[in-house]
C-alpha cells in the first residue's frame, strides 16, 4: 500500500491541521465534508458547494449502487463526472445505510445481504464488493466495509460487531491492492467500550490504512459519550494518518473533536437544517420560522464570506420558509454549508498560528451569546 | 398619464421587435417574463434568472398581498429589493387569482371580496386598492383589476364581466394618477366574443394606457380561439404601446402569438415542467422521467448558451429526477428559463433582420423533428 498522502501542517494541543492531496485537488484539514447521497448535495448546485469552500463531498455507495447502480456511473466516466464536481470525493462503504435503511437484512461472515428500499430486490454486499462499488464510482477516499451497531447495546454484539470489522477490514485492504489509485481507510468500531475501541484501533493499524475513521458514534449516544470515545481512541491512531469522525455533526461537535485531534467530518445537518429553515451562524443556529424575522431588514450575518448570507433580509428567508419555497431550502442549506466552511477554515488559520484554545473560547461564546444580542 | 417609454425598433408582417425602458433597465420584446408568484422564480436564485437572459419577471399580487403583506414589503424597501432582483418587475392585479384560487368571493361594482386561501381571512380588492397594492410593491408595470371568466361561458356572463372590467380601468387609472412612477396596463376582456373585444379594446385606448394586455385567455379554450382572438384584437391596439398576451404559454404559443403582434408574454410553464422532470429543447419537450436517458452521457444541447443544458449529462438529469432530488427541478427549471429567453432572443434578431417567417418554420421543424433524432 502506498504511503499516505497526508500531510500534516501544524498543530496545537491535540489538534492539527494539515492537507490531504489527492487525484482531484488537496483537502485542506480539518475538513468538513458535505453530503451528497444521491450524487448531489441537496439544494445546491457543484458550483455553489464549491464556492462555499467544500475540498470534498461525500456520496453514499448505499444509496447510488441501488440507483443508479455503481456499473452504470463508471460507464458515465465516473462519479466526478456524472455529478460534475472536479474536486475530491469520499464514499462510504454502505454498511451503515443497509443497517439504517434497508429490511430483511441478514448478516454472515461472508457478506450482507438486504432487500432494497426502492424496489424489495435481494441485493449482496460484502467487503470484496464494497471495494469494487467504490472504485467503480471512482472515490478518491473509500471506506471498509464494517458492521455498526446502535447505542446502547450489549457488550456482546458491540464486540462480536467490531471482530467482524476487523476481518472485513482485512479483505477490504486485500481487495483494495496496490491497484487502487485513492486512499483506502479503516474504521475503528467498538460502541462506548474503551476496551474494544483500542482493540479495534490497535488491530487497524497493524492492517494499516491510508487514514482512520471512528465508526459506530453519532448513532443515539450522547455527546459526552462520544467525546470520551473521540479522546480515548485517537491517540491510539498514527499521527501521520488523518483521523476522520463519521457522521458529525453541529458547529459544536466539530470544534470539540478537532480539539480532540480529528481532521475530517461529515454530516447532513447544514443541508437538513437548511431545508427545515434553521440557519447556523456564528450566533448559534436561527430558526427563520420565526416570526420576530418577518419585518427584520437585517441579512443573517453580513461579515459572513457567503454572499447568500450578507445579501437576503432575514424577512425574505422568513417570508421564502414560511411560504415553502424553494428557494428558502436552497439560500439556507448555501448559508449552512458556507458557514461550516468558515468554521473549519477559522480553525485552520487558529491551529495553525497556535491560538486553537482562544478560537475556541471566541466561537463557543458567539454561539452562546445567541441571535438576540445586536450583530 | 406620461408617454408609454415603449420604442418599436423593427417589425416584420406583424411581428414586432421593441424596447421597453424601466426605472430597472430596458426590457427587450418580444419578452418573456419568468414568473415569480410569492417573490420568487420557483427553484432559482435572482442571479441565475439573471443570468438566463431574463429583463423582468412577473409576481403576484394576490399571493404578495396575503403573505408577507404589500405594505410589509414596502416597509422593507419594495419588491425589488425584497427579492434582491434589480431589474423590472411587472404586477398582474390579483384578480386572476382571485378567481382561481380564493372561496367565498362576492364581486360587486365597488370591489370583490374573498377569503385568503392561506388563513381564511375575509380579505377587499378594488380597482383602487390594487393600483395602491402595486404602488407598494413597487412594480415597474402594474396591471388594471379585471374580471376573468372561465370558458366557455354565456355571452351575458362575457360581457357583464367585460363591461365591469371597463368601469374598474377607469377607476385604475385615475388612482394611478400622474403620481404612478412606472406603466400601467389596461387588459382586453371579452372572452371568445369577438364583437366584446373589439368594444373593449376600443374603450380600453380612448381610456389610455401604457399598454395593453389581452386577458381571459388560456383559461381553458383551444389554441384555435386564443389565436383567432389574438389576430381579432391586435390591430384594434396602437401600434406604438406594448402588447402583453397574459399567461401563455408553450414555445409555440410565443412564436404564433408574436407572428401576430404580441409583445409580453408571462407563464409558469418553464418552471412548473422543470419541477416535473420535463425540459423545453430546440428539438421539443424532452421528458428525462424516460429511460431512455438513463445511460445516456450526451448533455440536452451542447449548442444552448445554458451552461446546465450544456454541462450535465441526460443520465445524470434522469437519475436526479427519478431520485427526487431537488438540483433536479433546479437545473431544468434553469434549462428551461434559459431555453425560454433564447427563443425570445432568437425571435427579436429574426425580426430586427425581417427574417421571422423563416425563423419560424426553422424553429418548428426542430421541434416536430423532436429529441430522437441525432442533434
Amino acid at each position: 500500500m502506498s504511503p499516505c498522502s497526508f500531510r500534516l501542517i501544524a498543530s496545537d494541543g491535540e489538534a492539527r491541521c494539515g492537507e490531504i492531496a489527492t487525484a482531484h485537488g488537496p483537502v485542506a484539514t480539518p475538513a468538513f465534508m458535505p453530503v451528497g447521497t444521491q450524487a448531489a448535495v441537496k439544494g445546491l448546485a457543484p458550483e455553489t458547494v464549491r464556492a462555499a469552500g467544500a475540498d470534498i463531498v461525500l456520496a453514499n455507495t448505499y444509496h447510488l449502487m441501488l440507483r443508479p447502480g455503481a456499473e452504470r456511473i463508471a460507464a458515465l466516466g465516473g462519479l466526478h463526472a456524472f455529478m460534475n464536481w472536479p474536486r475530491a470525493i469520499i464514499t462510504d462503504s454502505g454498511g451503515f445505510q443497509v443497517m439504517s435503511l434497508s429490511e430483511l437484512r441478514q448478516i454472515d461472515e461472508r457478506h450482507v445481504t438486504f432487500r432494497s428500499h426502492l424496489d424489495g430486490a435481494m441485493v449482496e454486499l460484502s467487503p470484496e464488493r464494497a471495494v469494487e462499488i467504490q472504485a467503480l464510482l471512482g472515490s478518491d477516499i473509500a471506506m471498509q466495509l464494517d458492521e455498526c451497531v446502535k447505542l446502547p447495546a450489549p457488550r456482546a454484539d458491540i464486540e462480536r460487531a467490531m471482530r467482524l470489522s476487523l476481518r472485513w477490514a482485512e479483505r477490504c485492504k486485500r481487495a483494495f491492492g496496490d491497484a487502487g489509485s485513492g486512499a483506502l481507510f479503516g474504521i475503528v468500531q467498538g460502541g462506548d467500550d474503551a476496551g474494544l475501541r483500542q482493540e479495534s484501533a490497535r488491530a487497524l493499524v497493524d492492517i494499516g490504512f491510508h487514514g482512520y475513521a471512528i465508526g459506530g458514534l453519532a448513532v443515539g449516544e450522547t455527546q459526552q459519550v462520544t467525546l470520551r470515545v473521540v479522546e480515548e481512541v485517537a491517540p491510539a491512531l498514527p499521527a501521520e494518518r488523518p483521523r476522520y469522525l463519521m457522521g458529525v455533526g453541529t458547529p459544536e461537535n466539530l470544534l470539540d473533536a478537532v480539539a480532540r485531534g480529528i481532521d475530517m467530518f461529515d454530516c447532513v445537518l447544514p443541508t437538513r437544517n437548511g431545508r427545515h429553515g434553521v440557519a447556523f451562524t456564528r450566533r448559534g443556529p436561527v430558526s427563520l420560522k420565526n416570526a420576530r424575522h418577518a419585518a427584520d431588514p437585517r441579512p443573517l450575518d453580513e461579515t459572513s464570506a457567503c454572499q447568500a448570507a450578507r445579501t437576503y433580509s432575514r424577512a425574505y428567508l422568513h417570508h421564502l420558509v414560511k411560504a415553502g419555497e424553494m428557494l428558502g431550502a436552497m439560500l439556507l442549506s448555501e448559508i449552512n454549508v458556507a458557514y461550516y466552511q468558515e468554521l473549519m477554515a477559522g480553525m485552520r488559520g487558529a491551529i495553525t498560528c497556535r491560538g486553537f484554545a482562544d478560537f475556541q473560547v471566541q466561537a463557543k461564546a458567539g454561539w452562546a451569546q445567541g441571535d438576540l444580542a445586536p450583530l
